[in-house]
């Protein structure tokens, strides 16, 4: 580690310039980060250097640090490959599962002393270089997922890059980071899937009852099912246990729901005991749902909604925005809900209770017709 | 049936004066209609009277229509009631659980024949009815639940105070109504409620890396226990039966990880077969995604959606969105996302493909930052 460079001076090489590789590429040289491109492909190594991720990497060149951006079955053995190339180089990952790659990395001998795994929080329905951002990860948190064997400045290396990129930098292990996403996105994506999959062979008229909140359950449900296969696989021992956990809850209250309907059969309108395990399970939902961190990462704020009807046409939104713009509002979110067969439009604005009075006033006085 | 006055002369008992009792007091009272409230709380009754849904019931009003607005399990006991006091009225409720209220009647040996049950698909995060609103139910879906031994006269009584109140109306029979909100409204929500109380006692640094998906994915989880324990408990059969699909289901997806996660430990990089019965749900759950009708009520479209990064203050979303109003392009839905330990915000601009251009164009004039 004598040679190693100054802090700006570090040079990266991306191996594999698909989205993420590509958009990390543009990332650091708009930074000033002076980065070599490889692919398998050569036309995506072509398409990442016009977009101005960086040079393709030539025999020379002698990276500080190499970014193995391929999926995550594929890390361990296209990372030994680099390692052996450049034995001085700090080799990571992008991959949303850690320990996998690492434990393969060890099955091969390699010396992962140098490998310092990564997990960029960032992506878009999209694939391949030219879907690339420079702003990708930009306020974006960035898993570094170092272990003891790691020196300082190992870590140090992927912790600049997530940086330079823009990214929030949160340190977990290998194995914390796989059982804190297997809950926090492994998992309700698989619950989200199978709960859209029901609407797969349903009746048409049952399903065109859908509101807004089965929308929201199962928005995940359009995920890549090839990309999620691999992330799921490379996780699997960890989503296992959530899962199960949940499949052994949903029995309780399945068990619960039969009996209440048995129960009801005989008692009329006395709402019994058996459906105690079911209000339970609401209760807990409830507690669950409070401790999520909200979108500035503290635990979930208690907004007011105000709903504002307005015609669903151009400048409606933006008239209804600068209203509260102009009263110096902050809005904490928007939301546009329609309805079948209308083309009116009701926006929820959602904003702290000490806001709400103020918009309200000032909705009032632009003439908004408020529901409430 | 000789009695029955014109179409705008009839009038209207509501039972039970809660939210949506004094809410469809309010819209009628606004649309016209004469009427009357009963409330077995006399304070419900004034507050309601107080605030404009109607006048508190006389024994000489001679009400045309009877809304029984109360908790599923005691409507059948309380329509009862008055439908021996008035013998010719039709008789209406408004749960979101449409057999099990016919069947309790049916077991009481009620007058069926002038019951047609109703479900307004609208509520609010409040209750009583000092939180009502004349405008609860417009643009609103309200399903009407006519069977065959009820006349067209008296479906259409149901169906023209669905309208009075600014209702879209949807005729389904109780069976087919429990069957459709099973699967999109009563297990969706006890799905998202389990998945959510596996952060309850979760380790708070697991939690602390959840994203956007995650918090849609779980959203219903907020709804109110007692409310949600009596519906479920009222269409507890059908629910029963969606839920334990899911239910075996996630057995087959845990059964595929294990056996994955298993040989995966043998097989290095190599993704085997083990995974097929996951990635065969990820694709079903794609296909059920797609077929959810969108705002409008049609099967979903691809809309494009265009990121920008704002400033998170007052009026920076106003001026974003007056910018797409001035170049004549209608936003399908807007998203506020923001990160952990950062004051800037993305602003996501859903629009139909044809209007991407347009509000690209428009945006670059107006120096917007756009990611992408």
């Amino acid at each position: 580690m004598t040679s190693r460079p100054g802090a700006d001076d570090r040079q990266v090489l991306i191996v594999g310039t698909g989205l993420i590789g590509a958009s990390v590429g543009l990332a650091l040289t708009h930074a000033g980060v002076r980065v070599f491109l490889f692919d398998t492909d050569p036309t995506a190594v072509q398409t990442a250097n016009i977009r101005g991720a960086g040079l393709p990497l030539s025999s020379t060149d002698e990276p500080d640090i190499v970014l193995i951006a391929v999926p995550p079955r594929s890390v361990a053995g296209v990372a030994t490959s680099w390692m052996q190339r450049y034995p001085q180089a700090t080799v990571t990952d992008v991959t949303s599962v850690k320990a996998a790659p690492l434990a393969a990395l060890r099955a091969l001998n390699s010396d992962t002393s140098r490998f310092v795994g990564g997990h960029p929080m960032a992506g878009r329905e999209t694939s391949g270089p030219e879907s690339a951002r420079a702003d990708l990860f930009e306020d974006r948190l960035w898993i570094v997922a170092g272990e003891p064997e790691n020196s300082a400045a190992r870590v140090d290396d992927v912790r600049w890059l997530a940086r330079k990129c823009g990214a929030l930098v949160i340190d977990l292990s290998p194995d914390a980071h796989d059982r804190a996403v297997a809950l926090t996105s492994h998992t309700p994506q698989l619950v989200a899937s199978v709960l859209a999959a029901q609407f797969a062979d349903a009746d048409p008229a049952d399903v065109a009852v859908s509101g807004q909140g089965v929308r929201d359950t199962t928005r995940l449900a359009a995920s890549d099912p090839d990309l999620w296969s691999d992330i799921l696989a490379g996780n699997a021992a960890e989503v296992a246990v959530v899962v199960r956990r949940i499949q052994e809850q949903l029995g309780v209250v399945v068990d619960a729901l039969i009996e209440t309907d048995k129960q009801g059969a005989q008692n009329g309108d006395v709402l019994g005991e058996a459906i105690d395990p079911v209000r339970a399970m609401l209760v807990k939902g409830n507690r669950g749902q409070q401790v999520l961190p909200d979108k500035h990462g503290g635990a979930a704020h208690t907004y007011e909604m105000i709903p504002v009807v307005v015609d669903d046409r151009p400048g409606q939104l933006a008239k209804l925005l600068a209203t509260a713009g102009d009263a110096g509002v902050n809005l904490e979110d928007v939301r546009i809900l329609h309805t079948v067969g209308r083309q009116t439009a009701v926006i929820e604005l959602l904003v702290t209770p000490a806001a709400a009075a103020p918009l309200r006033a000032a909705l009032a006085l632009g003439d908004w017709q408020v529901r409430g």
